[in-house]
């Protein structure tokens, strides 16, 4: 039932001082067992020198590649997640600091974890992402993918917004408040969590919509099913920053209306047999610590 | 595509003296339709007289009706949708006061709606029920359903319970706490959403743990697929109470075993054709309601 | 026990239709009772026509008005207590929408109320301000007052800023957050309540630190004495936007640090002697309102 | 400017095995130093054996006594506060695990730290209670004092409780919840901080009012001057518990008033040099803790 990766894509945190020596440390261990390795091209000019290694793109990883092994957060796996979402290249994730929500393999154990994966002892997982897009005057003017959220706030614009929740073409409300998290089971973890959002298990098919400071007392996060259709249209003359998974923005105005739904794209996440959601949240949500009351 | 409904039973509010007179007058609407009424046995002895119609134990409505008309409160309709479980009886709620999210009938439209249902105009939606054992030296103690939730608190025995939280069988945390309500999407706009827990909209498969005065400032909400299993083991010295839609109790004690799942079993409620779960969220949660700052 | 007012002035909110009526209407209502009316300068010129009022600036108004009639909403109100705050003005708000939590007279009842207030029926309560700098390798480059808050956000610069909390000195926490609210009783009904700050009631000697959305899950509101000094000082490479009542702002640089004290200059708010704290909050927070279960 | 403790009692936690070690250990120590010692009562039975150490009771300690040295956790701190309340003992306390918020000297460091405060090297810190008293037909039937809190809650009588809250006098809202918790400064990091409430800097002289899961989603904690008189109403049919630092309760009925206001009497808790509050808060809440997204 096992499955050989015989292409790995190598990606790794850009401007990141330390993660040359993980990255090719791991090339050439892949190298030694025999695999076709890649590094992706702008991985390759933040550390400098290849070592020979062929330079790939990401279209050119999601073409060729059967794996890519991401170096670094959280963050860069999200990126790559949606740089490689066209294509069905799983990855897997090495941790150079703590362990991440989405990047389990600690740097240490990264030889022995990915030696293990080549010999097919793992698990895959898949997770959803959004398909958001801003239409002003009907006309789609942007348009990405999200892997944790969709966030719709004030910006620098001052202290609130004001905009109307359809939810498959029916009003549901309007909303003053700093903004509104849209975030899939993922993003359910990272910044929705700050903002007393509910924690989604991976496996729900909901999408959690948070208020940013609402004005009102009543307004709470509400799970949707992810067959919904959402929007936000702004409401003159409030504009508003749309942030996806919080490294790329697009500056939308009044009028404008920030549609998401459901991609039928996905990512795939390969993790250690060892690997647990709930060991995982655990340790990152010091499930252990408690005020010591006694 | 409509379904004409010939044997209709009545539930009324038990000791509400104003019941009465809202039952009868739907069950002779409905006899002079040519539809057969029957009372709910306890309905009728609360009422005191059953005007001529023929009374009907639960278990023989489950058998023979082919819907029930409820006439009270979302407290007489989580009742009557745990004794007639077992069978497919649809329901349909009657609101003697305010509007509930499950009687979702104003009283004085009560004989147009239902004249509606009856010529089919209506949408039937299923909510899941949970299902609850209580297990104590791995043996069944005590067993039944749910449609809002299982509240497992520390009853009039202090401030504070322990237990361990299981999900299919894997450990997730102790949580010491006054409790831990695990809720359906029905019942997350009930108890859980004064505990902080998140609105679940009704087709998300989940369900949510919402803990009650949690000692550890990171314990949160968590919805979990609605496969899972869930259980809770109550440490010992902790004994706990156990409530389940907040109408029925078992006393548990330390070690005993609380194992719940989504039970096969749905309910069917009909709603007239203008219902809207967002418009009735809207009225009942006030989300018209501002702090009106200025 | 009454005071007489002799010299009162007009403040009315800038760039609102409505408010030339009212504002004129009330320095009429005033000029029959025999006081010397002036008009605030911008508001003359908001207004278009000062009806033959004289014009004053806030500086004349602090030095040579007993009272200052504020007609507009909250937000006026801030501005006015900001720019008379070295002067011992009192304040009475005129409310032209729904009342406001420092605008609480109706303008229907408006000349009845002031007629009252002239005759000495009101009550006068005082509202403690915040001293706010900012300082930039020691020296000042910033300095305002606040009647509400002071918040330290991040402005449009990404998703987190990360910043030191100094209290009398002691180092508290670091903490990474889109922001912090510092907040007098004044203010805890504003902003500070949209981000679960704590109510607190006029006449509590304290202040109280909101965290906007912080990272860590057991980051909570704290309530710390009015004598203390908070120092935020902001860590590489994050700036921040600094805000003042909503109204005002400034930007600081990594490296900054915002020290707020409680000022020695107060406001003192006259109230109609109906006013109630209590009826008020009732009224602005729905204290009415509820979910509506049955 | 140092005080010399003469007369020193002992009170350890009641049915607690390593308690007897560290109490005798302390108490020979005390008396090496040509401190006069007495053991309390109570604690002298639990241990099984005073050693020689004279026995006194609560009253004849607070009489004769200079200082009360609690050994054990915050709970034997807030009994031994409320029994020796009446008279200015000012107490030290040994936590025998992780350190309290009350208990803050460490088992290890009790010797070396009690000797510091022999020497007059020592804070000395003020803590006001609340005086309760429970009045039924304007009868007083029930007085105690706290430390922490005082909670009125629904016992184990079903879902919620309904009651007035009245401040000074003044009708505030009718509330239907579990309950309401009313604490002090010094409780504000216990079960009202479970309980979303607000930390209090035990120099702020706030009273803070916490609902426990409230109906109303406008239900927010309100932090009252401590010159107030809070009452509870029990409305009918509705019976409650009242716990008193969760450690004495009373059975209230429908129509019990609970009245609350600061008391005059304090407890006075001294402290090691090196004891910060805010350094308390940041080990006990975990502030380093932080959910560590990458």
């Amino acid at each position: 039932m096992t499955k050989r990766f015989t292409h790995i894509a190598l990606v790794g945190k850009y401007q990141s001082p330390d993660v040359a020596e993980s990255v090719l440390l791991i090339a050439r261990f892949l190298r030694e067992r025999g695999v076709h390795v890649w590094m992706e091209q702008g991985t390759a000019s933040s550390i400098g020198k290849a070592d020979g290694f062929p330079v790939a793109t990401y279209e050119e990883i999601g073409e060729k590649a059967d794996l890519a092994v991401v170096v670094g957060g959280d963050g860069t796996m999200l990126t790559t997640a949606r740089r490689l979402a066209d294509h069905a290249v799983p990855l897997a994730g090495v941790n150079l600091g703590r362990l991440g929500f989405l990047t389990d393999i600690a740097r240490k154990d990264a030889l022995e974890r990915l030696a293990e994966i080549l010999d097919g002892r793992y698990t895959e997982e898949s997770r959803f992402m959004l398909d958001a897009e801003v239409l002003r005057g009907g006309q789609r003017v942007f348009h990405t993918l999200a892997l944790n959220d969709v966030v719709v706030n004030k910006g620098d614009l001052g202290r609130m917004i004001e905009f109307d929740l359809m939810i498959d073409g029916e009003f549901v409300y309007t909303q003053r408040s700093d903004g509104m998290i849209v975030s899939t089971p993922t993003g359910s973890t990272a910044y929705a969590l700050s903002s007393n959002g509910p924690i989604l298990h991976p496996s729900v098919g909901g999408i959690a919509l948070v208020p940013l400071c609402p004005h009102a007392l009543t307004a709470r996060p509400v799970t949707l099913p992810d067959s919904c259709c959402i929007e936000i249209e702004l409401l003159p003359p409030h504009d508003a920053r749309v942030h996806f998974d919080g490294q790329v923005h697009f500056d939308a105005r009044a009028g404008d209306r920030v549609r998401i739904v459901r991609s039928p794209l996905a990512v795939r996440l390969l993790h250690p047999l060892a690997y647990s959601y709930f060991a995982m949240l655990r340790e990152k949500l010091h499930w252990s610590a408690v005020p010591r009351h006694n």
